[in-house]
């Protein structure tokens, strides 16, 4: 199991210092203050002396008992944290998590097994009308994966807004042109190292959007007609682009957990012309997969040998709980193949609308159609975020959104397993908003929507994202915007609406 | 000379006032108090005794000396400012104009007469390199159009902008959706009304700038390989654009001073499938030509009729000096066939990158597409633009502007008129800050170009504004960015290089 990996690493590490101390090998004094004090707290959770849900003392508390500096105990905290023994609650404080995944008891969704041949794309208008506009006031939705005011600091991105403008106001009345401002591109390329990418701040492009970049990058690898291969189910958003830009989808079978599978893949690339391939590597839209580090060398390794173009969409790899798979298939990239696409819509500020793109070997294309078309962006956001890339708390910033996400996934999860009826599947994302929720054969899926509208109730189908009408038993759960008791008791309601859906 | 009717009909009124006074069909009294103020500083200007160029007495000094309220001067002067017999320049007070237009001497270019079959556009890269990029630092350019920070008033747009940033700081982490704030759709409708038309703020999309709007409007109306209509020369970024979506041009032949030829356009649509008109009725780029108001008339009926989509840039519009040429095309439509695309990138604030677009019958074509892709802008951003469009202080500060342009533009036609080779013809535009300037057929235009690039003077050459390699004798001048005497300097040195490049 994945998810344990981490929490078993620093526990059998523990464990080892532990034997090693116990039989003379070392002296407690050997090990760092901050293991010491890990150590301490992870066998008062073994014991069950501190519980799942738990509150750990606060690092002021905890420093002043131990006799030893605040920081040491951060240390030990952030420690146990990337250890998944405890999570930070924002403003909070720290609390022991839970050892077992969330919800363990529901299966995860099958392996879909899409139709082998590229399609023309035909938006269900109904579907955009979902995803596309603000729900209406009375409805509680579930329909969005971006955090809400509740998981943002606000306050953060209008400070940097508001020094820009000041301090820079000279750029509000003044052509940008190029690229985007070389401070962003130089910040981005920095930030990038997060994502294990090595990049120069000449060949990013600022864009108006994540979504954005990966238009761009489309128009830059493709003609219309030609056919560009996808994740099955995928994110709703690629498939109104491939219909605008008048480009087929063919659809790949993906595993619920580790993403599209290369060998679907490989046997498309073999027998049509795939053009190009659009893919979110790390907790992809709607499924939550994540593909491991070696299907990610394996993908770059692939395209560079058919030519073909990857548009990587790394949006939500800094919502992912697991280090490695914040790596992009773009650092493995060795030939320029892969396109990579990324915003801080999901971390930092949905509303500043700047996105970009490195599109390796198709750079030069797709600056024409930039400097053609789109053009360049506001330069006083791009200094606003900049400045937000590269401040010393964003890591902080991150760490604690992960945090509060990781939370709430698993209440949502354990809300499923104990609401929803028995042969409900549900994925199990490594971060991220969004669950796919796969009802039981005999719940009659229609009836279960049309119940959940007459209630108040918006639950993306899962017809939304695919062509073809398939999905029809699955839901995207969308658990963005601000959280609150009432989606707790609406998934509840939502559980007990499928059983009775017969 | 449309340029003098304003001060025909001024001095006119003023004459039979006098004569109706002079002959006792009515005393002084009955005339309004400011028409009495304005009518002694026209028989001062008609007299010589206020030569052109002659400052006149400030506002405050002319109360006192007149014994009236400051608000009567203000209106007096206001009102023969309209008549473009005085003229005001930024923070120096009102100037007695030039009653001759600036540089009579020089003639207009001749009507262009491009071929009659349309092609598919290859932009020339060094074009790009020209307009596309900020110009190098010791460079002296002439290659913009967009005012400079010596006429906007950043500051008012720095204040908007903290403004909403600070008042509305949930909407900068908060994904925008739609067609961009019901508030600004609201000032935008309230806006058009100046420029003679009646929107639906519904109707009405919000851009990433009016290029971005204009990039909309063809992707609805056309595909590729289509033929799209334009003027002759044309806006560079229009052939960029058809270009980037694989459109062919159409030239149409067009009037240095009364733009597009309709009878040609007639002729064209007679003849060949055109399936959109590109065009900038008011001092249309590079030209400066505007469209008689009966022309504009003409054109909405011609385009409905063929079911002709016309895209009409509206973007210099309330640059131009007289009040009926500011009316859009789009005011006469009654049959959706006209798509007004706007920004105030030229007017208030070029960094705000915001744009917006009445699409008329293609309005839902060009929502798919608007949410599809580019979607929607920065909120933030879009409260500030509808603030400084609803300020009471706009109408003044475009007024302004507008003097400040007349008065730049005359200094730079004086300086061509005396410097440039005789031959020469150079356009005469009614606002706007492009010279278009067709050099003397003996003159090598390559040796000139050559020569400017020599002594660090860049000049955007004519062929850059059509396909085929036309316009080789003509340069286009932009009088934006920071004017400054080496500019005024600059010129007089480029029509002695003109007139050395035999």
């Amino acid at each position: 199991m994945r998810r344990c990996t981490a929490w078993h690493v620093l526990h059998l590490y523990c464990l080892a210092a532990s034997w090693a101390v116990q039989n003379g090998f070392m002296s407690v004094e050997n090990l760092p203050l901050y293991v010491q004090i890990a150590n301490q707290l992870l066998e008062a959770v073994r014991t069950g002396a501190l519980p799942a849900g738990a509150k750990l003392p606060s690092v002021r508390a905890m420093a002043r008992q131990q006799g030893v500096a605040q920081s040491t105990v951060v240390q030990a905290y952030h420690w146990l944290e990337d250890g998944q023994v405890i999570a930070a609650r924002p403003r909070s404080g720290f609390f022991v998590a839970s050892r077992n995944p969330s919800g363990r008891g529901v299966p995860e969704p099958t392996v879909s097994r899409p139709a082998q041949r590229p399609r023309a794309v035909a938006i269900d208008w109904w579907g955009q009308r979902i995803l596309g506009q603000d729900p209406p006031a009375d409805m509680l939705s579930f329909s969005s994966g971006t955090p809400g005011l509740d998981l943002l600091n606000t306050d953060r991105v209008r400070r940097a807004v508001v020094q820009a403008a000041q301090r820079q106001r000279h750029l509000l009345c003044t052509y940008p042109v190029g690229q985007g401002s070389e401070e962003l591109r130089c910040a981005l390329a920095r930030y990038a190292l997060a994502l294990g990418c090595s990049l120069a701040p000449n060949n990013i492009v600022v864009t108006g959007g994540c979504m954005d970049a990966i238009v761009l990058c489309l128009r830059a690898v493709t003609q219309p007609g030609d056919i560009v291969a996808l994740e099955s189910p995928t994110h709703f958003s690629f498939l109104e682009v491939l219909q605008s830009l008048q480009l087929r989808a063919l659809e790949i079978p993906t595993h619920p957990r580790h993403g599209i599978s290369l060998d679907a893949l490989q046997l498309a690339l073999d027998t049509q012309p795939v053009k190009a391939l659009l893919v979110t590597p790390t907790l992809s839209n709607p499924l939550g997969c994540s593909m491991p580090q070696a299907e990610r060398r394996r993908l770059a390794k692939m395209a560079s040998e058919h030519g073909l173009a990857v548009v990587e969409d790394a949006i939500y790899n800094e919502l992912c709980e697991f280090d490695d798979l914040r790596r992009t298939v773009k650092s493995y990239d060795a030939t320029g193949h892969v396109l990579l696409c990324h915003s801080f819509a999901k971390t930092l500020a949905p509303g500043l609308r700047l996105g970009w793109v490195e599109a390796g070997r198709w750079t030069p294309a797709l600056c024409r159609i930039h400097s053609m078309e789109s053009g360049a962006k506001t330069a006083v956001l791009e200094l606003a975020l900049a400045q937000l890339v590269s401040q010393a708390g964003h890591a902080l910033a991150m760490r604690q959104l992960r945090g509060a996400i990781t939370a709430r996934l698993a209440e949502a999860r354990e809300t499923i397993a104990s609401h929803f009826p028995k042969g409900t599947r549900v994925s199990h994302p490594a971060g991220g908003l969004l669950l796919w929720l796969e009802l039981p054969r005999q719940v009659d899926a229609k009836r279960f929507h049309e119940a959940c509208l007459a209630e108040n109730m918006l639950v993306p189908p899962g017809r939304l994202f695919s062509t073809g009408g398939r999905f029809g038993q699955c839901l995207r759960i969308g658990l963005g915007g601000e959280w609150s008791a009432a989606h707790v008791q609406a998934l509840r309601r939502m559980g007990e609406l499928a059983a009775l859906a017969h």
